[in-house]
């Protein structure tokens, strides 16, 4: 017999929870650097939960992957070589490598459980790990980026965890100017940035932070993400050396590949700022 | 010495759950109607909860209330009577009094105690309630709208709680029909319709009723709301007799009222499509 509870998680500094109704624990485990559990639920298909936070569910996991990867895609002209910083589920490098100006995708993920877990338990997301454009690393990508070749990327995507922990590297002026030298110019940095509502100020030290590193254009793209904190996420897009106000409408409008919520309207549509966002960002 | 807990809604129907952290339940009541509870939050003002269901917080309201008014009053070219089917808390009424074409609102709400509940808990949100184009009425919806004048009628905004229980009789054909009648040409009807990701099914019933009510036109527009199941909400709108697909952009752009989230750009960006919806709905 299944035993129905929840899973939730109370999220401090917000003073909100979001849950999910779970069938069965099916794998907890301590890894080197983290706990991670996951989860059969009744409705959101399986849960990664990562030092108690909900990292993402099967049912709702591609309203931030194709986020975190299509309107950076779509903004540069012709992205060859893509780094993400973490993304160990494999979601974001699936999204990636759906675009085919792409040569080679590497994914610097610190923590190689979490990307064998996602093989088991998400296996749909890492339906591209095999592609041969795809280079998985499990290293540490502070270091990683502080070592890239200048002018060598076109966009970077940081798709970590929250900024405590490991991730707390993640998201200075130092890891910023890592990024702003490897990338060529018009290249892009995207991170996820967490909730417009409840993060602001985070929002707000991200944004100074890739300013002072050398990004001239910067743009927060807010857009609904059910399993984290508000149900309300966000990206940052920076930009070298070029502007981030248009992006390739007519090729979003005619790709080629099946996505679920990006198209270019949603694409036009995450680039309105709501007013207190617009006010809060002086845009 | 204040008691920190959690009032946690856990929704059913979509296995997942949102809470909030509460320092103290400051009202209980039974009306007639229903159950209503308010509790002091400690990160998102007050929240009124009515069967166990949160219908607002404070904090995060703004993002409803606009959404359901706004872009209804910027797309008719002129409304002078507006009534609010429910929107007991007032919120609506609010927004739609900002309007300086609005000659007369009516605010139909069948539990009077919501109301004074929102006299009480949620002052901010009752500030236009004594203007004299405001008229509170406690009654009950389907028959006003039954009873109505024909063509008498700008705008309809139904702000009601679930289609379950006492807002049942909002989510059909013969409502929808009394709606039609009593709105002119071009006027229009809005509706709270869930949201997009767990309540699609409802959201292509209530559309297939609209339109075999005579509306023309139907458009969805999701936006965020946390305190929803899923943390994204959307509105339905239908129209009589005329389209849908265009607003008055310079009109919402040179608004002379505050908003919080919505202005053109969110207002355009809400008429955005995501991908599953688009194809859901057929458009």
């Amino acid at each position: 017999m299944s035993q129905i509870s929840w899973f939730t998680e109370a999220h401090q500094a917000s003073g909100s929870s979001i849950g999910f109704r779970v069938e069965k624990l099916l794998h907890a485990e301590r890894s080197a650097y983290q706990s991670i559990e996951i989860y059969q639920t009744t409705d959101w298909g399986n849960l990664m939960v990562i030092d108690g936070c909900v990292m993402l569910t099967t049912r709702d996991n591609f309203l931030y992957h194709e986020m975190m990867s299509h309107p950076a895609l779509f903004t540069h002209a012709h992205a060859r070589r893509v780094v993400i910083i973490g993304g160990g589920d494999c979601g974001t490098l699936r999204e990636v490598l759906r675009h085919p100006e792409v040569e080679r995708a590497v994914q610097v993920e610190i923590d190689e459980r979490v990307t064998r877990l996602a093989e088991q338990y998400f296996p749909e997301l890492c339906e591209a790990n095999a592609d041969p454009r795809a280079e998985l690393r499990f290293d540490d990508g502070i270091k990683y980026m502080a070592d890239c070749a200048p002018e060598s990327l076109d966009v970077v995507i940081v798709d970590s965890t929250d900024p405590v922990g490991p991730a707390e590297g993640l998201f200075n002026t130092a890891f910023y100017a890592s990024c702003h030298r490897a990338l060529r110019a018009g290249g892009i940095l995207v991170q996820q940035s967490e909730s417009p509502l409840v993060h602001l100020d985070l929002i707000r030290s991200m944004r100074a932070a890739m300013k002072k590193s050398g990004f001239r254009s910067l743009r927060t793209l807010p857009f609904p993400q059910p399993c984290y904190p508000t149900g309300w996420w966000s990206c940052t897009m920076a930009r070298k050396g070029a502007e981030l106000t248009q992006f390739r409408e007519r090729g979003a409008a005619a790709k080629r590949f099946p996505t679920r919520y990006y198209n270019a309207d949603t694409h036009r549509a995450a680039l309105a700022q709501p007013e207190f966002l617009r006010r809060a960002l002086g845009e």
